[in-house]
This record gives C-alpha cells, sequence and structure tokens, in this order.
C-alpha cells in the first residue's frame, strides 16, 4: 500500500530533515521511469522534460544491463589495473578537443570542478579564480563560494557580469560593444587580482551559462576571455555539468560557444544516475596535478563506473543523438516561437536546452518568478515536468531526457499553448 | 584477448596521467570478483584482505539483483517523493545512537566530511577544526586540509598528536596519565583557537584512528575529548567512514571506542561500490544545515542508493555479520599472537581491522616501512591481499569483506607463517 503524500512529507522531514529540497507547490511521488516517461503513485504519466541524468532514458535497457553485468563480475577501486576503465577514459576522451588528453574520473560534478580548481592552481602556482555573479557549479566550502558569488565573497575569488543581450547591462550597444563591455570586467577581475598580489589560477564558467538562464551571449565572448585569463598566466575552464554530452546538439556546450578549454569538467548525464563524473584536461595539467596531488577517490575509475559510462556512450552512438538532439530542439524551439504570449519574452538555448524567459512588461522585459512558477506548476499538473531556473529563477527550463522525440514536443507544443491560453 | 600489464600501464599513463595510485611494485590486474576472492586475468585467485567497500563479498547477488532491480525501475534526484530513499534513511538512523536521528545522504566519504564541517559551522557560528596529525578524511580543499595537518596549516585547522599507547608521546607513564597528556593537547588547540579569535566549531576524527594506524588509545579519551569540545561550544564528528558497518565487530567504531557524538560521517562500505555516503547528526543540527545551506546533492538520496545501500543492510542482517566479525576476528588475532616474529611489533585493532606494527627494533619500537612493504608484497605474491597504512605506513592493514570466515583466517595464516619464515 502506498503511503500518503502527506505521511511520506512528514517521513521525509522527520528523517532527511526541514527544508530538504522539493520539486513543486504540491510535490509528486514518483514510483516508475521508461523512456522520457516518468510515473507516479497513482498512475499518472508525466513526460520528463526536466531530468538530464538520465540522459539516454529512464531505465534504459543497455545501460541497465551492463550496470547488472559489471556489478555481478567485479567492481574494485581503481588501483589495481582494469581494461574496462581504461578503455571508456580513452574513448570519452576522444570525444573531446585534442589537445584534451587526460582525465582524473570522481563521482559528482561538484568532486569535478574541485579536482579542476585544484589542478588550475597546481599547474599555475596562482589561486585567483574567477566566476560569474549568477553561477552554481556544486555544493564542497570552495565551490560553493562560486554560487552567486558577489563582490568579493574570498580574497581569491571574483565575479564578472554573466553576459547577455536579451538583458544587456547596457542598453542599445551592437553585440560587439556588448561583447567588449561584459570582457572589460574580466580584464577588471584579472587586474583586481594582480592589485591585491593574488596570483590568478583560471577562470571557471559554464560553458552555456545554464544557471544564468541559457542567455545568447555576444558572439567571440568566449574564446575572447579565455585568451584574456591565459594571456594574464592563468587556465580556462569550462564546466560540462550540464552542457556536455550531445545537450545543445553538440558533444560539448564549448563546441557551440566556440572555444577550446584547457580543463573541462562533466558530471551529471555520464552515468545516466550512476554517480560519475570527471576533469579532462591537457597531459601536463594531469600530471601536475597527479604529482603534486596524489589524488585517490574510492568510488571514480572504478570497473562500474567505466562499464555504466560506455553503455551511455554505446547509445548516445547508436541511436545518433547529437544529430537527433540538435534536430527535435530546433523543431521544439520553433514550435514554442509560433505561440503567441506576452508573458513568454524569449524563446532561447540549444539543442534540447531551453529557456522560455517569463517578463511582465516586454518593454523593459522585467523578470516575472511568479508567472514563471505558475506555468511550471500548471504544466506539471498537465503531465510535463519542468522548473525554473535563470538568474532571477523566471526562466522555464526544458532540458528532457536526450531521447526526446519530435511527437514528444508535439504533445508539449500542444499543452504548452493551453497553459498560456489558460493563463493570460 | 587480454593486453599486457605493461601495455595496461602505459595506456594507464597516457589517459589517467603519471602518478595515478596503483597497488603493489608489481601492479595486478583483477578481472574478476566472488565473495572474498579476486581474480586476475591469468586466473590466479586472491584471498582479499583489504577491500572493506564490497564489505558483504564481491559481487554479492543480493545486492547485485536489488540493484538491477531499481535500476530497471526508477533512478531519479531527490526532490520527488520516493518512499524507499525514506525507508532506508530511517533504517539506516535506528542503527544509531538514539541522539542520532536525521540523515544528509551524500555520494563520497569526501562529500559526508564536507556536510559535516559545514553542519558544525553553522549550528555553532564557529569556524575552528580540529584534527589529528596523521588523519586523512578526504580530498576536496577543505577536508584535504584535514590531511596530516601539521601545525597550523590554516587558520582555521588545528592538529593534535593522535592518541596511541604503543609509541606513545612521553615513556614511562600510566595509561591514565597518557590519557591526561593527549587531552591537554586538545585544550591546548580549543585554547589556540581562542587566543587567536577563532570560534570553535568542533572536532573531527575517525572512531578507530585507522589512518593513524588503529592505535590502541588510553581509556576514555574519546568521552573526555567531546566533552571538552561540547565544553568549548562545538561539536565532536564521528568519521565512521572506514570504521562503520560492523567493521570492528560492533555496528559502528564509537561503540568500541565509547562514546557518543553529536555528527557522523558513513561511506565506503554502506553501498558495497556504488557511491553512496551520509552524515547523520542530532535533528537540530541537520534542520539547521538544511535550512541555511540549502544543500542538493544531484545523485544522493536517489532510489538506486537506497535499494542497494537496503540490500547491503539486509545481508548484514540476515548473515550476522556484526556478530561473525566479532567473532572472526578475535580468532584472526588470536593465530596472529601466536606467531612468533621479532618484526612484529604489536598485532592491534577491532573486529576485521587489525594492523600488524612492524618495527626494526623491539626495544624502540621504531617503525620499519620497507619491511611492511615486504611483507605486504610476499603475500601478494601468495594470494592474499593486504596493504600498508598508519602513521608510519608501517602497519600491516588487514581489512577484509565481513564476510571473510574462519577457514579464509586459516589459508592466511599459513601464509602469514610462510612469509615471516621466508623474510625473517
Amino acid at each position: 500500500m502506498q503511503d500518503s503524500t502527506e505521511n511520506l512529507i512528514a517521513r521525509r522531514e522527520r528523517v532527511l530533515g526541514v527544508g530538504a529540497p522539493l520539486f513543486y507547490e504540491e510535490p509528486i511521488h514518483i514510483v516508475r521511469g521508461e523512456g522520457v516517461f516518468l510515473f507516479d503513485a497513482d498512475g499518472k504519466r508525466y513526460i520528463d522534460m526536466y531530468n538530464n541524468v538520465p540522459c539516454v532514458g529512464h531505465a534504459n535497457p543497455h545501460v541497465v544491463e551492463a550496470m547488472q553485468r559489471q556489478a555481478a563480475t567485479l567492481n574494485v577501486h581503481s588501483r589495481y589495473l582494469h581494461e574496462g576503465v581504461l578503455e571508456y577514459a580513452e574513448r570519452l576522451v576522444a570525444k573531446h578537443d585534442a589537445s584534451l588528453e587526460r582525465i582524473v574520473f570522481t563521482c559528482t560534478g561538484t568532486e569535478a570542478n574541485e579536482v579542476a580548481i585544484a589542478m588550475a592552481r597546481l599547474a599555475t602556482e596562482g589561486r585567483g579564480i574567477i566566476c560569474t555573479d549568477r553561477a552554481y557549479h556544486g555544493n564542497t566550502a570552495l565551490v560553493s563560494k562560486l554560487t552567486w558569488a558577489g563582490g568579493r565573497s574570498d580574497p581569491e575569488i571574483r565575479s564578472v557580469r554573466f553576459p547577455e543581450t536579451f538583458r544587456p547591462m547596457e542598453e542599445g550597444l551592437s553585440e560587439a560593444e556588448l561583447a567588449d563591455r561584459y570582457l572589460a570586467d574580466v580584464e577588471a577581475a584579472i587586474e583586481s587580482f594582480a592589485a591585491d598580489g593574488v596570483p590568478l589560477a583560471g577562470m571557471l564558467v559554464c560553458s552555456l551559462f545554464a544557471n544564468e538562464g541559457l542567455p545568447n551571449i555576444p558572439k567571440g565572448y568566449m574564446a575572447r576571455a579565455a585568451k584574456m585569463v591565459r594571456d594574464a598566466g592563468g587556465l580556462f575552464i569550462a564546466d560540462e555539468v550540464q552542457a556536455g554530452f550531445c545537450r545543445s546538439g553538440r558533444w560539448w556546450g564549448y563546441e557551440v560557444t566556440d572555444f577550446v578549454p584547457d580543463i573541462v569538467t562533466m558530471g551529471k548525464p555520464m552515468g545516466s544516475g550512476l554517480p560519475l563524473a570527471g576533469t579532462v584536461a591537457r597531459a601536463d595539467l594531469v600530471d601536475t596535478f597527479r604529482k603534486r596531488s596524489g589524488y585517490f577517490n574510492t568510488f571514480a575509475a572504478s570497473p562500474l563506473q567505466a562499464a555504466v559510462g560506455a553503455a551511455v556512450l554505446d547509445v548516445i552512438e547508436t541511436e545518433k543523438l547529437e544529430e537527433r538532439v540538435a534536430d527535435v530542439g530546433a523543431y521544439l524551439r520553433g514550435g514554442l516561437r509560433k505561440i503567441e504570449c506576452e508573458a513568454m519574452g524569449d524563446v532561447r538555448g540549444h539543442g534540447l536546452f531551453i529557456g522560455l524567459d517569463w517578463v511582465s512588461d516586454r518593454e523593459t522585459n522585467a523578470p516575472d518568478l511568479e508567472g514563471s512558477k505558475r506555468v511550471v506548476d500548471r504544466l506539471k499538473d498537465k503531465g510535463f515536468l519542468t522548473s525554473n531556473a535563470g538568474a532571477h529563477f523566471n526562466v522555464v527550463k526544458l532540458r528532457p531526457p536526450l531521447v526526446f522525440e519530435r511527437q514528444h514536443a508535439d504533445l508539449f507544443l500542444t499543452a504548452f499553448e493551453e497553459t498560456v491560453r489558460e493563463l493570460y
């Protein structure tokens, strides 16, 4: 017999603590998943348009079989030789730019970002890290200092305004001028570190600025920012925890925003729900890190991680998800743009990573957090799971499993059109 | 066809980096595990006397089946309600002292220690953390500051000498006097923080001082240290990442060393190789942490973690491993103590967590790192996997899966006796 929602919430507060985060005004009780679908305890079916972790679909049979087979054979730490771990590492590294040759496996994106920062600091002998003012890169003491870092929260952190064209830092500028202005922020951060005698270690940003709200960014920003950082002795780190694994319709977000990072961190979709993450970088950077840190992670680089990670790559390749995501994403964005709604100020994104920027005023593009929340809750009632994100939390975030198809997009477009008609 | 050891090492350096840690002078290539056995690529069988992660045995069928079943059903993050997660959390918390009521799940022991420190800092509004001078608690920027912390590596960290009776800080003292001396170190750390205006957050130690070398500690040390820390406004954190889950013949190491912590961290054996860890604490501490940190961990508190974690508890309970570990551990220690070897200065430990302290001189108990390494390598050749640990790395560490039986102990004792005869 299923426990009631009220009882589950009470038990949850009792054992996980009051305030453990839950989605939706009325939380949902999910019991089963299959492909793009989730099912609640009453048998209601949802189309999952939020979860990027089960990137090849909930309960993907190929992934489940690989996990089962490896768990039944061997799962140990990485201080013994194991061919499966090496094969997976080689295969994954090969998906990256040729300059990125080696990998350090971890269990979570947070840990991958910890490794990246340690790697940059050891290689440069610098300390200072530049991030944006509306970023999220994880939950440890160090990495959480980069969360919504305002001004100088820490002597070794400087934040810059994230680049965007929809609510630009100044009105009336051309895209090229806007790029210059945002890059002046990066230069100022570099100079500020220099003035304070903090040697630069690098800059760490999401390749698509996912938590900032997937902004359209002025052309050339990333490559120029990376050059500025390198010229100042630092390294440029791309956080691909959300942006990677074909999410954008390209393998990596940095291909979309057109730059080559020195270090890349990966996570969420990598193990389709098995904790699996990692940091890829140039050979010299990884070797310096290995040598000077002695890093070891008990559960990482295990045969289980490798088998499951390889199965995820199999599905992405076999089902040609890179191309499919580009196609279905463009189709979905096209459909959304045809829906008229005064409050939907912007439809943007790449591949199956789409943001709908909700505004209370089309002249000023003032963010409408409450409006976007109502849309998310109404869509949930209609059987579509989405959420809110962005610098103002007013962006309806669409990020379904990569196996989301045009037929699912059609169902969503119908429900979305109904939703905005009912609410507006 | 199997790749050669040389090729595997070369591939490993190329893709994982030069210096990724490997065990043994001649690394081994493990391909399969079953119960207490591991098998290499040539079919050679080893008795695993090192791995605590596969605590209920390599490839335990009940754990594999639970993992497969849950992965095929549902595996999502914790912002939906899920009964399996709550059941597991309730069951695990109930294994602890009644004062410890709530849990925050993470993926790794490192993350669990990050949560514990953040929790202590938020609850006390203090910052200072006391650890021992030969500890290891994980690999992030914060937690790695506690690794072999000498003196004042960081203004918010103070280290104390770990308590021990085998190589005591001063000769000729009674156990009670020794306890006083080691506790004076804790008092000095508290006073040093006070003098520097750093409010105390707490003290974090392994309940059995595993990395320090499993010392016998002067009676009463832990409870008195905990009281001193609490009296100074701090919280006492027990790291049970190695000590927990019946390793010592009791459920928790803190039952052996006889104290009740405010916060407990757990990891390694918890998910039998699935990344699964967590922090258990008093209700008020967890609630304050939830409220003030907004902590979220994508892969943690998932239905997969819960299903696998519950299966591990099933096996421990069904096979009565708490009692069995106490019995087999005592049997193994007894057998070891009967083996005469001048270099084996001490046989100590609890349950199936045993340290053999290797010395070059029985008068001074001078640590013999090279001797202990030779023993570990020779035992490996004979088909028994062990390793080195301790403050001087001269302790042969025995920490087999909990399902290790008297028959395996007999095989080991024979091989061990042969080894010392051959080497000494």
